[in-house]
C-alpha cells in the first residue's frame, strides 16, 4: 500500500474547521479503495503564528514543506489582525512562488442537487488555467512624488516561458477533455502584455490544429459565465483574469464556498498545494456552519491528482448525493452544519 | 428653445442601425418636451472610413468634434478587416483620452418586462464610475529578448489626480442616490496601484462620513454582482476593473445589447461621449435586428447629462412598457425586428 505524506496547512479562520473536515472524508475515500493511504502532518501556521512570532511560518518553513509529498491548505488571511500583504504574502502566495506551484486550476461544475443562481444554468462544466506565477502579480512597482503630484505604478510581467507554460498546460487539458480552449486577453485595451498573450496562444495552438479555440475579452467573457457557461470547456487565463473567473466560476455553481482549486507544479520537483478558491471567512468561523464542500472538493482534486481519478469521481458523487437530499450549509440556503453536510458525504461514500 | 449640437458618429457594425433609431427616440422625446431639440451632424468615421483613407478619422477629427455640445457614438471595430489596436485606439479610445472624458458611468438596473439570467435578481439598481482615462489602459509597456528569453511588460499607471477624480465622483454620485459605495480593489494581489487605490478611498471617503463605504476585491465583487447584485449602489473601480464589472452589469439585466454608458467630460471643457456598452457585433450587423436599446438609453443618460432627468426617465419607462408587452429582439429571446422595437418605444413615449 501506498503511503502519501502529506502537510496539512488549516490556516484562519473556517480554515481550521473545514479542513479536519475534509481530511476524514479524504481518509474514508483512500480506506475504501485499499490502494494508498495518507499520513497527515499539521502546521499550525497563519495569523494566530504570526501574532506569537511575527512570522506567517518559520523561516525553513518551505525547506520542511518540501518533505512532503503534497501540501493541503486550507485558508490564509484575518485582515482585521494581519494586513493581508503580510498574510498572504507570507504564505500562500510566498509557497506558491517557492514552490513554483506555477499553475492553478479550478474547475466548474453544475453539481446535481444544487441550484445555480443561474436561471438556465444547462450542464456547465469547464475549467480554468490560472496562470499562477507572475503577470499582474508579479508585485513589481512603486510609487513617485507625494500629495497631488503622486503617482502609482504597477508594471504586470509575461515571460514566454510562463505564459506558454499555462498555455501549453491548458491545450494538454482541452486535448483530454472536450476539444475546446477559450482564451481570455484584453488586447484591445491592455496593449503590450495582452498581445504578447495573444501571439503565444496563437502560436502553441498551431500545434493542436483539432481543437476548436477562441479568444474573448475578459469583459465579455466574464459575461459569457453569466449568460452561457455551458459553451466552455477549457478557459485559459493569467493571473488576475483567471482570479476574477474562478470566483465568478464559483458564484454560478451557487457559492464560493464549494469551489476548489490546485497549485501545482507540474515539473514535479515540489509538491503541489490544494487549496480551494474561498477565503478564511472570519464573519462565520468557530460557529460549525462554515460549508466544508470546496475544501473536501480540493481532496478530490488531491486525489486525481495522485493518479487514482476514480476515487475523486466517488467523492464527487457523493457530494452531488449529499445535496441532492437536501443537506446543504447556510450559505447554500440550507440549514445543515458543517458536521451534518460531512457525515452526509461520508456516509454516501461506500 | 434650447438647441444642442450633437456630433454623431454611428461608427462600425450594428452602430450604423442603432445610432438612426436612438436619434428618432431622442427628437420626439425633446419635441414632447418642448424646451429643447436636437442638431444632428453625423461623421461617418470609423472601418469603412479606415479601409479608404488609411485613418479612423480625419486629422482635424478632435478639432471638428470639440465644436459639439456632446457626442454619440454607436460602436467601432470591425476586427476581421482592421486590427483593434487601430481602430479602437484611432476612434473610441482617442476621443476618450484627447476630450479627457476621465469618467465612465454604467447603471444596471433590473427592467421590468426583462427576465435576468439570474433566478432571484431582487431589484437590482447601481452605478458603476469607472476610472477612463489612465490605470491599467496606460498604453506604456514594452517586450525584451525574443524567443524562450521573451519578456512582455505592462505598466499601469495610477494618478493622484485621476484616481481622487474618479473616487470623488463616485462619492458626490453616491450621495445623491442611496448613500451607499462599493470601492473594486485587489490590493491583496496587486500590491503597489491597489494599495494606492485604497489610500485614496479611504482618504476621500472621510469627506462623507454620512456614505456607507465598503471595498470588495474584484474576484469576490464580480461574484457579488451574480449572488446579491440588489446589494449594491455606486461602485467605483479602475479602467479594466470598471469594463469588466459593466459587462457583467449588462449580462445579469439580460443582455449587453441593452447597457448603456457615458464617458464623461466632467470639467466641462471638452464635450462627453455617449456610447454604448455593447460593441459593433458585426455577426449580426446590417439584418434589422440588432437591439437599439442600449443605444437608446444611452441617449437617455445625454439628455439627463444635459439636465432634463425628468425626460430621461420617461424615456426609460417607454422601454420598460415596450418590454412589457414582449417586445424584444432575439439577443433576449424576443423575435422583435430593431424596427419594431423601436416603433413600440416611439409609441410609449406620450
Ligand atoms: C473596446 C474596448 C477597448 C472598450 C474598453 O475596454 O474600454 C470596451 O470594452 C468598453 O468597455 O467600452
Ligand atoms: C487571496 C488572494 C491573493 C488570492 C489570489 O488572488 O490569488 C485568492 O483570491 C485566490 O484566488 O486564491
Amino acid at each position: 500500500m501506498k503511503t502519501y505524506r502529506i502537510a496539512v496547512i488549516p490556516g484562519d479562520g473556517i480554515g481550521k474547521e473545514v479542513v479536519p473536515a475534509a481530511i476524514e472524508v479524504l481518509n474514508k475515500a483512500a480506506a475504501l479503495d485499499g490502494r494508498f493511504q495518507f499520513e497527515w502532518t499539521t502546521f499550525p501556521w497563519g495569523c494566530d503564528y504570526y501574532i506569537e512570532t511575527g512570522k506567517m511560518m518559520p523561516d525553513d518553513g518551505i525547506e520542511l514543506l518540501k518533505q512532503y509529498d503534497q501540501i493541503f491548505l486550507g485558508a490564509v488571511g484575518m485582515p482585521e489582525l494581519v494586513p493581508d500583504h503580510i498574510s498572504l504574502w507570507g504564505l500562500l502566495i510566498k509557497i506558491r512562488r517557492e514552490m513554483q506551484q506555477s499553475i492553478n486550476i479550478r474547475p466548474a461544475k453544475l453539481l446535481q442537487g444544487l441550484p445555480s443562481p443561474l436561471r438556465q444554468p444547462h450542464h456547465f462544466d469547464f475549467i480554468v488555467v490560472r496562470e499562477n506565477s507572475e503577470g499582474e502579480y508579479a508585485d513589481i512597482g512603486g510609487r513617485l512624488h507625494s500629495g497631488q503630484e503622486e503617482v502609482a505604478i504597477q508594471n504586470a510581467v509575461f515571460t514566454r516561458k510562463g505564459t506558454e507554460r499555462a498555455i501549453r498546460y491548458a491545450f494538454e487539458l482541452a486535448q483530454s477533455r472536450r476539444q475546446h480552449i477559450t482564451s481570455a486577453t484584453k488586447s484591445n485595451g491592455i496593449t503590450h502584455s495582452m498581445p504578447f498573450w495573444d501571439e503565444v496562444f496563437a502560436q502553441i495552438g498551431k500545434e493542436y490544429p483539432a481543437i476548436a479555440q477562441t479568444s474573448n475579452h475578459i469583459d465579455a467573457l466574464a459575461a459569457f459565465l453569466v449568460m452561457k457557461p455551458e459553451s466552455f470547456d477549457v478557459i485559459v487565463a493569467s493571473n488576475l483574469f483567471g482570479d476574477i473567473l474562478t470566483d465568478l466560476g464559483g458564484a454560478i455553481m451557487g457559492s464560493i464556498g464549494i469551489a476548489p482549486a490546485a497549485n501545482l507544479n507540474i515539473e514535479g520537483q515540489y509538491p503541489s498545494m490544494f487549496e480551494p478558491v474561498h477565503g478564511s471567512a472570519p464573519d462565520i468561523a468557530g460557529q460549525g456552519i462554515a460549508n466544508p464542500i470546496g475544501q473536501i472538493w480540493t481532496g478530490k482534486m488531491m486525489i486525481d491528482f495522485l493518479g487514482y481519478p476514480e476515487v475523486g469521481t466517488q467523492i464527487l458523487n457523493a457530494i452531488e448525493t449529499a445535496f441532492a437530499q437536501g443537506i446543504k450549509t447556510p450559505d447554500l440556503g440550507g440549514t445543515a452544519t458543517l458536521r451534518e453536510v460531512t457525515d452526509a458525504v461520508l456516509h454516501e461514500l461506500t
